[in-house]
């Protein structure tokens, strides 16, 4: 788009933004029209009950911002916790570390779980953690559910289990950004108390809306949050959103390309969803492994079923791949950030996407990697993931039609 | 939108959002790209540059947040002050006085001069505050320029020329959301140290951006600004932008559309833009006289060219004019807000607006005011109107064709 | 649009192409694909059994081609007639006079009676004609049902009482174009055998699509039509379209938009947009009355309901107020056709219109007249469209709600 | 579109219509205006002088009309002949007998000059046939550039050079509707004398624009030519274009989608289109063969860079390959039509179109084959053509910018 004319489509597969739909980019093209009209509410009460469907939540209560996913981290915290607050964090990669420094900035005190990166939260140290904090002084645990940067994936519930075994009263505050409404996210039964997510990545829209979900018990803890908060105060929307309403002027495109991003995921159906994502997943780690390549994440549990970091073989540096493949097949991957940089390179497969646009993608990666000097046999990926392919999902819904 | 069948364009008279020219509803339908690519900065980097010539600024620096005004508020105030830092701010509406309470939420004390609603800021008691402050306690006078609530501006010129006179250091903090891109605004000849506004209203794009200028003065002062910010710090900013990146996915539609926005007022020339919101704003001026009303601001000195706020008579309620004019004619007329409610409506006049559009609002407003009993006569607004318009901007663009 | 810079909303007032809604542009945003898919047929099939709907017939078939109303016009005839058959055909306006010269052209001769221009199709003439034709030479009666260049609607169902009166076989030929979808039309209750329409008038949609509805009674004469045609054959879309297809390549945004535009027409109604276009209507002609004006219609009873034609007084040229009204102020209205060029000036009022557009228009109208020195009091057509705007059809939608 | 849910783009290769580019679909997105406005020449005048840039030419006159390809062909017929005339042309494909079909039905004599499918317009033939007619009464010669039913370009030069050195007056009739803005068409230079193409092929538009392009020697022929037409009459639209109109509404979203095209060909450039596509089309033909499989086009002569028609191996129905590649991997591959039906099935790879694109699609074209019983290597096909991508355009590109 921003540069002079490529032939075709890009290919995405960056973890976020994703693919934004042409029915939702159709739906996002509306005239303006009074956000304080009394028609207004008609479309934006089913947005919050739709919401909580996705959250898979009853009791949890939605809140939508004008920002970016980044906004919603901070909502989650300052709307809950006071200057000093101590946090536990788990930390094993970049996302998870820009939260602990998001959260420092507001003046909570963060106790850094370092975890090799390519792993994730490890529930024992945390059970650990929370039983020797006999005085309760941890306010909560602040988990990266996907970790973007790495492509692992921890386990929430057992994060929960964790909570409980310790008896620890800490809120569970996750970040489902790169997660949610494409893997399997639960907040009630995880007992998840904030959860984080943003427009830009399973929702399948672009960037401006951050989105949070509040558990009854988190929303108990509101009246003593002193961490300075405006903006991204609650309050606010509690006030304005019941009655369909906004503390400022929404984005209107956004709302109602939400409207129809929940649509098509309904129609979908959320199981079906998830179960793409798995199957999207595995071709491409299918494709990982014929190529003699191995991921960041260091064990099939960490595995992230939206995002593969890809280590390239020693002497070769990941940016180079990633600048072939942009500049030459038009493929957009994700970079190593960090500690990572250079060491490897991302392929985001989530969001609306089937299996020949991940074919292509790998496609494209092969021949980038030839380009760079990396080995792989030409089309071994493709065929490793192709064969995975033939099975699945794709085989379900054609029964199904 | 979000109601029922209803034939035909809505008329949109509310003062922001504004009507979303057809080119720039086109120019953000663009599929989704990596934020980070190579080619992104061709897109991004003029960005900042336009801008500033929209502020009128050289030296002033710019920050585009992926958020509404309010944050850009926000974003002005904690980036430059510090807890306890005194404020001085005139208070003569619904806005100002949000900003206000903003300020406060963020532990700013701020000095509040009380104004008649339908006034605007008072350069002699400005002045006479600052010199009473000997020891320079006052860090900012915070001055909405276009109060949209009223109807009214302020004279930022008069203001910057108070504090000279004063001899006082204090930044000046200048809310121009319903005044940028619409009514004469300079930054730099007006010694305005931080300029805040937002997408919807002249920009003529759907809200999400909120957008700072910042003077080479202010950005001095960051240093030591204790005041609370993770997602709107500008530092974070200041770090990625030069490059052409965000620090977090920026909402890749509304850069387009600011793109398009951009390119729009540079084809009218700032300058007729600004002649033609004036030429739209007397012409409704015309009209409000000829019902035999008047406007809530008291003064020629006042007047507002992007909002009108009409005091309905005695024994009516605006709100019931508001009321009829959407749900019968579909025209979308503000509201009177806080002290004023029910005694005034409000026409916008501002961003992609016509002499014919603006005459089919007048037409409905009258309608309306006579369907809810207050007596004006028939076509007496829109004859007046007319006959102010059949001079004027748009005859010097014919003549220029 | 295809200008320079104009702000705000061109007032398009051209009796064709009409205002396409937001809803049907955004529907006909969409991807290419395999017009032989076994998908598509699930969204051509409905859109005959629809059509059929507007055209208020059961018998009926609908063929759809991708080309404007001329080529239905042709389709009309080549597809029922052999060269040298005779037709009848009323002229009274720029329209009925091509669609004879089109029949000529195919070989057809063509028996007119020349009505004069503001008045219709005589049934009286028409049941004279037939009865002298006691060998039943003549093969069909051509009836335009809205002549656009006068604005004058025939009476379709005293033309076929007039038909049966003579006891005659002839074909009932009408064109629709400016009628269909916006003026009551009853094809089998007015014994109609070949009705035209256009895609760009009261369907809301750009041109691109002309549309025939054939009775039983003209199907059984299409073997024997040796009139020279391909392209417009129906022959070959009865072999495709029952399958859901087409025999060349369909025009898919224009199919989708079709899809839109019916949602669109059954939400409202279709007695509904009938009655709208009546209110318009009769709103416009009060206008006029004030202004002093008369129309080109000679009698109430040829008044058209999707577009007047407005006499300008001697000593003025009606092209003067349209490129008044053109170039400043974004108003198009209709010109003069023909022997009426020069002495009026049209406005179209179908389609997707509502009241306060119409008064912008009114509003556009008037200054432009005054501009050019006719002398209309300021407002005043506007206000008797007003008044009686006040009353009528919306009060009726708002009591439904 | 058409169907159900299903996630992620469609891959759509079938030989027409061709995926429209983002560009082109948002120019299309435009409020409807005044087709007789003073300012639509300035749409209208440049479309036709850079559509003779696409069929380069200086002399030839192009004609545009509101039908498809289909139309285009009678139009070229109808205004240059008279019924009873003498046609020449060669039939190797359905598209061929498609054209010689419609001529007939004009009342056209076609001597057919039957060629094998998978040949091409033989130029020995032709001569042969031309030298025979010693009295010339063969008025033209129709030759279909590119058979899109079998994936075979003939050679037009060679056709012209036959009819000069049979010293043959008769007119050279090329249907390009499948060639031109994707192969090398020099309308010039070639001396052809009615090219014909339509929207919705390498002009990347949707279906609806039949484009004409006619030599001056053709027009001479037009006062003589006797064939009936009216929507399809040259002289009408001779008699309105030179001022920027046409003779009936246009289709206005096409004009502006052909304005984008005719900017995005000149963007890349017409040479580099043309390599685009060969170098596209190598990578496929690389594909078939490293699948065992074979070309409908007998030689490397006749292969075509639009669109390969891929024989299945005995015992196979390319009917059923087509059908689960459309149903299980949302691929569009085109069918065997008429005596190929169940023989082929048909990778159309032209318009805007990438490498990856293109490998996903020959990825999906693997599995579908596989699926079905069909004996390729997994992988092979692509690797086949990844390892020919990794050489040619692209590079080129990456080296120039």
């Amino acid at each position: 788009m921003s540069g002079a004319r490529r032939p075709g489509r890009n290919f995405l597969f960056v973890p976020g933004p994703t693919n934004v739909p042409a029915r939702i980019l159709r739906a996002m093209h509306v005239p303006m029209e009074d956000h304080r009209s009394s028609d207004f509410p008609k479309l934006t009460l089913p947005l919050y009950e739709d919401m909580k469907k996705v959250f898979q939540t009853k009791d949890g209560q939605v809140v939508i911002f004008p920002s970016s996913g980044t906004g919603a981290w901070e909502a989650s915290l300052t709307n809950t916790r006071s200057p000093g607050d101590k946090l536990l964090a788990p930390r094993f990669g970049q996302f998870s570390h820009l939260w602990i420094d998001l959260a420092r900035r507001h003046g909570l005190e963060v106790i850094v779980q370092e975890e090799e990166w390519g792993t994730g939260a490890s529930p024992e140290r945390i059970e650990e953690a929370l039983r020797a904090d006999k005085t309760h002084e941890i306010k909560g645990v602040m988990v990266v559910h996907n970790e973007t940067a790495t492509g692992v994936t921890s386990d929430i519930a057992a994060v929960r289990r964790a909570i409980d075994a310790a008896g620890h009263p800490a809120l569970l505050y996750v970040d489902g950004v790169s997660s949610i409404a494409s893997i399997d996210f639960r907040f009630d039964e995880w007992g998840v108390d904030l959860a984080i997510t943003g427009s830009q990545k399973g929702m399948m829209l672009p960037a401006g809306l951050g989105i949070v979900c509040v558990s009854q018990k988190a929303l108990a803890q509101m009246a003593d949050a002193k961490c300075t908060k405006a903006y991204f105060d609650f309050a606010d929307h509690f006030r304005t959103n019941p009655g369909g309403y906004f503390p400022y002027t929404p984005s209107l495109p956004l709302l109602y390309g939400l409207r129809e991003s929940l649509a098509i995921l309904f129609e979908e159906g959320l199981e079906n969803v998830f179960a793409r994502h798995r199957h999207l997943a595995n071709g491409t780690r299918a494709a990982v492994e014929a190529w003699g390549l191995t991921l960041c994440a260091k064990e099939p549990k960490w595995y992230s079923d939206t995002v593969s970091a890809i280590m390239v073989p020693e002497g070769f540096n990941g940016a180079d791949v990633i600048d072939r493949a942009y500049r030459r097949y038009d493929l957009a991957l994700g970079a190593g950030l960090s500690q990572m940089a250079g060491k490897l390179f991302r392929i985001g497969h989530l969001g609306d996407l089937n299996e020949l646009m991940l074919l292509g993608a790998l496609a494209g990666a092969e021949m980038s990697m030839r380009d760079v000097g990396i080995e792989v046999v030409p089309g071994s990926g493709v065929a490793a993931a192709q064969e995975h392919f033939r099975e699945g999902v794709g085989e379900q819904r054609l029964a199904a039609e």
